[in-house]
């Protein structure tokens, strides 16, 4: 990436002090989406870095995994298979749950919709834990399918879930990395 | 649209009987999405449709209309702007409430997504009694954008959502219609 291309995705990320919380610095993507060359380059930067690697799908878990994940897919030139909440999915599901800090939810994924013959690549807007990635990893490795890789736009590494996907032996690109927070 | 086209996107489409209850035949797009070559016709045919038209964004409704919403507005070379249940965008919003068969819900928008200046195209993966879309409008028009065209990848005309959107000054599009249901 040159430092021009740097500049145009981190001034397009708007940031929020204190979102949701006291303390937290939220970094929020939608001003990536709502500029036209900002989101076009950063489809790009991921499809250039993904392309002619063998991946037969893209995994994106809702609902702002499907906002990247849907046009990596095209841009790839391979199909899309959500990761949803419980009950949104309308055939028949596996079910994966994971903790949150206080309590635990759960994710979907179509039971049809992968097989042992798939290569996906899952994708992103932010990782920073990393507790729904875990979760979507396994669901795709339980209906037979390899999974070797995850893409991101933003990581904050300091919130682990870098380490967390490399225990699970994903490769990570993220485009921007927001550290010391 | 040619007949080879239309059969590869109705053979993409599952439809599951009695779902979410009886008497009702779900239209399930994911195997619009999980099919490369559909998905990707999917948008090329509502590029051609809504190209050249001055669209300045797409909009597009949680969850769902993320899928099509967001690789349209690249492929038109627009900014895509999200409509979000409430407590999702973490900047400044506007809400509009809508009823359901039981109850309601609420829509949301970031207040500086959009302007006067703005000629949006609202896009979702299926109208039928169009409450979202709806809701959707008026959330744009109160931010003072104009919205004038929605497209969807399937419409269910007798659930009434077409006539609604035409009440509010909105042309149609929709790649499959779904009769007599």
């Amino acid at each position: 990436m040159t430092e021009q291309q740097l500049s145009l995705l981190e001034n397009a990320v708007h940031t929020i002090p204190d979102y949701p919380c006291e303390g937290v610095m939220f970094r929020d993507v939608t001003g990536i989406l709502d500029d036209a060359e900002a989101f076009a380059l950063a489809i790009k930067l991921m499809a250039d870095e993904f392309k002619d690697k063998g991946f037969t799908k893209v995994v994106g878990t809702e609902a702002r995994g499907f906002l990247f994940g849907a046009p990596l897919a095209l841009a790839l030139g391979v199909g899309f298979v959500p990761v949803r909440k419980p009950g949104k999915l309308p055939r028949e599901t596996i079910a994966e749950h994971y903790q949150l800090e206080y309590g635990q939810d759960t994710l979907e994924i179509h039971q049809d919709a992968l097989t042992a013959d798939d290569n996906v690549l899952i994708i992103d807007d932010l990782l920073a834990t990393g507790g729904t990635i875990d979760a979507t990893t396994k669901l795709i490795r339980r209906l037979g399918a390899k999974v070797s890789a995850a893409g991101f736009v933003i990581s904050l590494p300091d919130l682990g879930g870098e380490a967390r996907l490399k225990d699970l032996d994903l490769s990570v690109l993220s485009l921007l990395q927001y550290e010391g927070e």
